[in-house]
């Protein structure tokens, strides 16, 4: 089936603004509102498996998107799709993923405006440009903001559920774990407004909370202790996680939570928000990242987070 | 090579502007300036040759970009790449191709904002984002503005040399026309703000002549005759071009030349500009395309593009 053909059945349908011209034409005009962007990218056998569902990929695909921005204060607005396809995919599969990429960018509120579709030789490779609204005049809020006595937050109830979650499907496993690797949960909408209001510095969590949270206090010039007590980790059972459960969920990757800092000042606006997002250390000057477990030190790993590769 | 290195050795000194932040965080701030947007990908194997020399394959991904940009009228302002790298090319073939892309940035007047690395599993792909500035209230200039009456425009000296330069790649010689197919030439920015100012209906030919012509001329709901003999076409001896080897200039692809249609009222105008442009055609009431040689009615042929598939 032609380029020119798949268009027009599975994606100019999605397509529902102006300033997409039906996806007739090779570009779009932008809506005017958003000045933020990202891109990214998720390709077969590197950030999903040749056998995940295609709508679960195509869900990821937004989601990874929508939380490079929610973590950045912005809300999403607009997406351009690079879908590389190979032959050998039936056409069912490409009106699954249509289907489920349409829903989902529905879900975030994101109109498709273009793209480009191209044959790909192996496997399947998708690359999502998204425009965002700062929710304030103060975002994008960076990675390089954070202050000394900064709160250091965490967003979501439970990380490391996708780390073990790709254990499972590489074990052949179905599980809860799995699905969440599949289609990873991030934070709502609202959540890009607190960060907007509040936060000094933030990312997106992709490559594992230490990794990523020594990233952002390195940015910022500073350093910070992390209360690991304090993180909600995902377990299958229903016990507590172990010290070596939450050091495990903490260097695992593909969690796409929000982590920032904020001022002591900011920390009764952001629990007034009734966001699902909790303390987890504080900023100080001393460079590195320390951990604690119930008070009491504990060594940081070699490996601090997790590498696409 | 770890993703952070590579895009700070190779990427980050290209991104100059202030909005990308350097190339640390994960989203980009655009410079309000741009209303237009496109996405073109080129894939190894699809768009460009395993063993094309990697500073032309960076080259050619800023040039189809910039091109589809001219077409609609406007000026290329800023870039996102998505970069997929096999392990298997070494880290010079990366900064070759970094070096490249700066400096073909640099000659259109792109700025790069942001992008994306990741590992490909098998060969390179590339999806380059980038926005246009409008170069008049016009643009974008759509395909489906054509009226009866209109004379028919094609930009650039010589047609074909990319399709006879892919055939000579695939039979493993080096020729002028070969480096013209990894190497399209385009119009130069002069040419958006001619269109821009004057074009009722314009698209840049990726897919041949033929085919793109017809693209227009339906989206117009309109049809129109070419005269094969004002085309200009490449060929490697001195002689003045056959009819055979006109039409197969007009089936090949990758051109990205621009082919735009305008009134007879503006011919003084566009022609007064200056550029590399000429009348090939007139559009008329009649639905679908008819060619003429010298005068005399030649049948379209079969297969009037060409597919990357």
């Amino acid at each position: 089936m032609a380029e020119f053909d798949w268009i027009a059945k599975y994606f100019a349908p999605l397509a529902t603004r102006a300033g997409a011209a039906g996806l007739v034409d090779d570009v779009a005009e932008v809506s005017g509102k958003a000045s933020i962007v990202t891109v990214d990218a998720l390709v077969e056998g590197v950030h999903f498996l040749g056998d995940d569902p295609i709508d679960t990929v195509a869900r990821k695909l937004v989601r990874v998107n929508v939380s490079d921005l929610i973590a950045k204060g912005a809300r999403p607005d607009e997406a351009l799709l690079t879908l590389g396809w190979p032959k050998a995919r039936e056409e069912a599969e490409l009106a699954a993923f249509a289907k489920a990429f349409g829903e989902e960018l529905g879900v975030w509120g994101v109109s498709l405006i273009g793209g480009d579709t191209v044959a790909s030789p192996d496997g399947v490779f998708l690359s999502l440009t998204m425009t965002g609204i700062a929710a304030t005049a103060r975002a994008p809020i960076r990675r390089s903001g954070a202050r000394v006595g900064d709160e250091i937050w965490l967003t979501g109830e439970k990380i490391g559920a996708s780390a073990l979650g790709l254990a499972d499907r590489r074990a052949g496993d179905v599980s809860e774990a799995s699905a969440i690797y599949q289609v990873p949960v991030i934070p709502d909408l609202e959540m890009a407004d607190v960060i907007a209001a509040h936060a000094t510095a933030s990312m997106d969590v992709s490559d594992g909370v230490l990794a990523d949270l020594q990233k952002l206090l390195a940015a910022g010039g500073c350093g910070g202790n992390l209360a690991l007590d304090q993180v909600g980790v995902y377990r299958a059972g229903a016990a507590e996680a172990t010290l070596g459960e939450v050091l495990a969920a903490c260097v695992g990757g593909d969690d796409y939570q929000c982590l920032f800092t904020a001022p002591g000042s900011a920390t009764r606006a952001i629990e007034a928000a009734g966001r699902s997002v909790r303390v987890v250390g504080q900023v100080d000057a001393e460079a590195g990242l320390r951990l604690f477990w119930h008070g009491e030190p504990v060594p940081l790993p070699e490996t601090t987070g997790f590498e696409h590769s």
